[in-house]
């Protein structure tokens, strides 16, 4: 292993605590400035996170790009700003480490990982869940060595809520036109789709029709809102996302032969262990007065490390490849640009109050 | 406990064994007569089935209803043959335990449940999961002594499904325009909507709104369907009922404080004891490394009866009642009405290619 990824932060946001911590898990990765206009709260995040006594404080984002000891910068800034910083870290030669939503729409999203290529830098969108080794075996089960335990897939259902204070639903900026305008939809519903994309290997369906009625707060904000989402077979996914529910990460994968269940994707409950179920082949007894198998199995994925660092590994595995010749890993970017585009089908389909909205990759 | 009520079982159709298991296992009830053409394959059906020697074999149904000694008929015959039997059998005074779907539209069900107001006997729809402790155990959760746990329906997901092979596919009366032309809706769907419509208290959504792209059959049948349900207020229920899938009975209910789930909501997967998962006010450590509590309480309710067979007391103990001069129950018939309710918006709007379709309780 080469040198460890140098980290840039730019801003202080809560999910910066997090992903600082990741950084600092990841044998591979080492964080060295903080971009902030407000040097004494950069240096109380230092503290506050251990991060080095010597992670230098730059008074500007544009002054962070220009550290040369930068390699790459984790972005968790409002959504209406990654097309600018963005765009603006690509062309001084940084990696990206983009939260998610990735941009406002799939144009925005373009034009950055345009910025990328020409520069010839990795880009990969803050998706955590991606990078824990429970989806690598799910991804067995449905697709990989045993796919002929899951057989073909035909629904996915997937929810992502959580219960907002009433000054969020009001002041955050994830319910602010200028900053976040996607509201619920962008926070968290890029999961749901994600995990429906995940769950689809990444074949996009053809149409999103959104649920009537999407709840919306006084700045027209998506609080609450849903879709379903249509493939040519007849293959069927649903989503629901809302800042109004008790927090909620359930997903239900049903194939031809099998169903995957777990109620935790986004975070696992346990940092360390994390749980899905899986039952492939289920009948009734003769009477109908049980199940064969009884129950579905219950699996259990250890790690090491939490799933942002293993995030955090893997980009810098890539970001360490490119230092050393390889061109940046286009999966992710790809898998990025998909997300989007489905979530910009389900917000045209919102805005057009549930008119079926045509998918084109 | 007076006499128990005597039934009569029209036909030896598949459920016909589970439900004539249920009734020798209810204290308060007995088979006392079989309607068959086929003589022989009634005599088979009481033999195989250990009923009394002395159970009557009637060749016809209308010898059956005419039979004084019998109080009650199950009825599990094709969906398009309930209207001219329910009616037979309330005019002749029979209560009657109807299968699921209850008729081919509400238009035919009123004319059934009329005939049973007008004879004075019980009307029972046979959707057995209503009648388990589970059942009752998850309302107290949802809406009685713990109601603050959940808070508010926001959510509900609700998927049935099972993978035919190929012959049932073709030739099962479950998939024949002329006995069920229904389909999967009707046999499936019809638990998915019930599952919906008790989370939300019988409270009718205002809009069915099917899914694009249901698949049917040569014959036009429908083989895998499913729709998106909506209330005023933006709580939305989703449903995906399919011949096409594997065995899944997959429920999830979200609220605004809580969430419950459970995966064999129509048959428990043991038939002593079944489960569900329940979680309420769940949020977030604060780095968003696990989850406080860190799992969902999984509640075990037990019962001695299997629920086909709580069904068939509760359904003599209201025929016992009448007996004694009570009136028939009310609320019975009036869910089986609204999950036709439902079925029917959600049959129109398939049929007319996903357009939202008002649901007029």
């Amino acid at each position: 292993m080469g040198e460890p990824t140098r980290f840039g932060i730019m801003g202080c946001a809560g999910i910066a605590r997090k992903v600082s911590r990741a950084i600092k898990l990841s044998p591979n990765a080492t964080v060295v400035a903080i971009g902030s206009r407000n040097a004494e709260k950069a240096h109380r995040f230092i503290k506050d996170n251990g991060l080095p006594e010597n992670t230098q404080v730059h008074g500007s984002y544009e002054s962070l790009l220009d550290d040369p000891d930068v390699d790459a910068v984790h972005m968790p800034l409002p959504t209406s700003l990654h097309l600018r910083w963005g765009v603006a870290a690509a062309t001084k030669g940084k990696h990206i480490l983009l939260e998610k939503p990735t941009a406002l729409c799939v144009a925005e999203l373009d034009q950055i990982l345009q910025a990328c290529e020409v520069n010839n830098v990795q880009f990969m969108d803050g998706t955590m869940w991606m990078h824990h080794p429970r989806t690598a075996k799910m991804n067995e089960l449905l697709r990989q060595q045993h796919s002929d335990l899951f057989g073909q897939l035909r629904m996915v259902n997937s929810i992502a809520s959580f219960y907002a204070k009433p000054d969020f639903l009001h002041n955050n900026i994830r319910v602010m036109p200028d900053l976040d305008s996607l509201g619920a939809l962008g926070d968290l519903g890029w999961y749901c789709i994600r995990f429906i994309l995940w769950a689809a290997d990444y074949c996009l369906p053809t149409t999103a029709v959104a649920f009537p009625n999407p709840v919306k707060n006084e700045a027209g904000l998506l609080l609450s809102c849903g879709a379903s989402l249509h493939w040519e077979n007849g293959t069927v996914a649903t989503f629901h996302c809302s800042f109004l529910a008790h927090r909620t990460f359930e997903v239900a994968v049903v194939g031809s032969k099998g169903t995957l269940t777990l109620s935790d994707f986004v975070n696992p409950f346990d940092e360390n262990s994390a749980r899905f179920t899986f039952a492939s082949e289920s009948s009734f007894k003769e009477l109908v007065d049980g199940w064969k198998p009884s129950l579905p199995t219950n699996h259990v994925v250890s790690t090491e490390l939490p799933q942002e660092a293993c995030m955090i590994s893997e980009f810098s595995r890539l970001v360490g490849a490119i230092k050393d010749g390889s061109k940046p890993e286009k999966k992710w970017p790809s898998i990025s640009r998909k997300n989007q585009i489905v979530m910009d089908a389900v917000k045209d389909s919102i805005d057009k109050e549930s008119k079926p909205v045509e998918i084109v990759g």
